[in-house]
């Protein structure tokens, strides 16, 4: 039996060990695939990363799947049943890094398109490819570059559908149609340093924020809303001390994480922090790093189509959700465009033995072809 | 002009490098200075410590002084004025590394004895010298090492005058008569590792253990009494945290330290602090480490002989204090001694240039000529 296309496209993506940021030839290979297909090629490479830009068509609306080549590193080979970069079929189960976390929902939407562009070669609007190696890096010169590269020639995405491994037990049961914001704060609160035999020469620091780390722990910052969880603080690094026992620290470093939902902006949590730290009459610095404004997708043409391909080829409700991490998804939704996520079970990413049902696999591309049929063929 | 005895005696200890543990013959330039004094010479040597254990006459009451040849190290040579270990006079100031911690008072003393002896053969009870080189270190084979001894052989110190430097401006101006005590706690609060995008799926215990910090370091313990200020609670060390951003740590790890007053006793403080850390239904671990219990030497014989001596020599009523850190008086104590700390001013101690006016040392030498006059000679 020889391996159906989105196998042996899936195995050729797998074979290559694309760990962030190298492409090891991946896009090359998609562009080889998919220059027969009419698609006009774009590599855009910016420092160490390479991205493509492939669309067939000139006119609007743009479908255009999003997702990235690079994948994270396989950690210790030896924990591995099967070699990480080879990829290996054992019970139905495609196994090898990138599996999941995102080669086989690139292969899916691959042959999706391939079958889609036959079947309809006179179809509406284009069609487009948005893939990066920078993904599961600083997402610096990945996504964020090329929507930048497409802004500047006003080149619009309509609809995007971003091939994030988004199904919890079976493929499709749940989508993303947006995900939270995510604001960083570094916090160093000012002390004075001393002998713990002499406290009233020092200002231990951890002291004067506790209050203050009591009330930002406790706090409910909002109760979030329809697709948003509640916005979520957490603390991820403190640190004071010199490690002596007998000496009081000078400073107290905090780090902390907002994941926030849209009924608060970034601006408006910063205000809320530093107006509790200012209250508390804290001496302090604080440095905020914004990853990614929350964004929404709540209803329109491509959650329906979303909606209706699920349905049509497995029968499941799909539940749309807005949880978990951040994806570049964020980088292209402040375009106007709207976002979706949806690729395979996401069980095994990042972890040893990742891996994926090909049947899922196939079941994902009959999806995207029923999402492109609803889109961009004209129903009389 | 030659140097005075007390002088000569200082300059020679201290041009001595005995950083700790090392002696470099300072205890035995006391013994050759004492055994024709009539003392019994006693080296008491535990691995890498040496100890001097020297005593003239065989009845009680036992007048002891205790101190300590090792000094702390010197620092940057090129930061001093004066070579750190060849001590140097200029103004009517000896400099050099233990000139104040605590050379100046071991030769004040070994002065003051010499004198002593010859003006009261006859003296009443005993003289004695318990002399440490692990003052400054770990205080492990030092004077608790030779207070066993003394205590199996049931040789008793009736009154124990430690040399420290108490002065604060003006030799005699501070006396210490007792000590708060030191009780460490290393605190391990655990929590459940995860990622700040699912925080339902951790538990932070940075959040967890937020009220019990603030709790503990707002709470009054006491309000002190007549000699000591109130028990100090000071977070010396916090750290939580794998330094990623996105991570909610598994563990957050506190190292506290109490200075505490004679109003409660170490078991009472641990005893509330595991009230209070399990009223808040944290999960820890608490490892306790007792550096020493509290002393006080409210009243007494050498109280008043220390008053009266000051007074009669400089003019002075001094002060009698329980503040700073530890001293070796923490052992001695708990024998029943009474214990007085009186050295000269600590103004340089531990710092580059440190140094002692020379008056001071003669001074001091004065003041604990005449403690001995009250306390070992009979007046009819």
């Amino acid at each position: 039996m020889t391996d159906s296309l989105v196998l042996s496209l899936a195995k050729d993506l797998i074979a290559r060990p694309s760990v962030t940021p190298a492409d090891e030839g991946c896009q090359q290979m998609m562009a080889d695939f998919l220059a027969p297909l009419g698609f006009t090629i774009e590599p855009l490479v910016f420092h160490d990363t390479t991205n493509l830009w492939a669309r067939k068509g000139t006119t609007g609306p743009v479908f255009c799947f999003a997702g990235h080549t690079d994948v994270v590193p396989a950690g210790p080979a030896e924990k591995w049943n099967t070699p990480p970069f080879e990829p290996t079929l054992i019970d139905g189960m495609l196994y090898g890094r990138g599996a999941a976390d995102m080669k086989g929902s690139i292969a899916s939407f691959m042959a999706a398109v391939q079958r889609f562009v036959t079947d309809h070669p006179d179809h509406q609007g284009s069609i487009a490819f948005l893939i990066t190696s920078d993904e599961e890096g600083p997402f610096i010169n990945g996504t964020p570059k090329v929507v930048e590269t497409l802004e500047a020639r006003q080149e619009k995405i309509t609809w995007c559908l971003v091939g994030e491994p988004s199904s919890t037990a079976h493929v499709g049961d749940v989508v993303k149609n947006g995900r939270r914001g995510s604001l960083t704060g570094d916090l160093t609160v000012f002390g004075i340093q001393g002998h713990v035999a002499y406290p009233h020469l020092a200002e231990n620091p951890v002291h004067l924020a506790a209050p203050a780390i009591y009330e930002l722990a406790t706090k409910q910052w909002d109760n979030g809303n329809e697709f948003f969880p509640a916005t979520s603080f957490q603390i991820a690094n403190i640190n004071a001390g010199t490690g002596a026992s007998n000496v009081i620290p000078g400073e107290l470093q905090v780090q902390f994480n907002f994941r926030y939902s849209t009924e608060l902006t970034d601006e408006q949590i910063k205000q809320q922090v530093e107006d509790i730290l200012t209250r508390h009459g804290l001496r302090y610095e604080l440095k905020w790093t914004l990853s990614g404004q929350p964004f929404l997708t709540g209803s329109g043409k491509l959650v329906e189509a979303t909606q209706r391909a699920i349905k049509a080829i497995t029968g499941r409700e799909t539940e749309l959700s807005t949880s978990g991490g951040t994806s570049d998804g964020r980088f292209i939704a402040p375009t106007g465009a709207q976002v979706i996520e949806l690729g395979p079970v996401n069980a095994t990413i990042h972890k040893v033995n990742e891996c994926v049902r090909v049947a899922d696999l196939e079941t994902l591309s009959d999806i995207y072809y029923h999402m492109m049929q609803q889109l961009l063929v004209k129903h009389d």
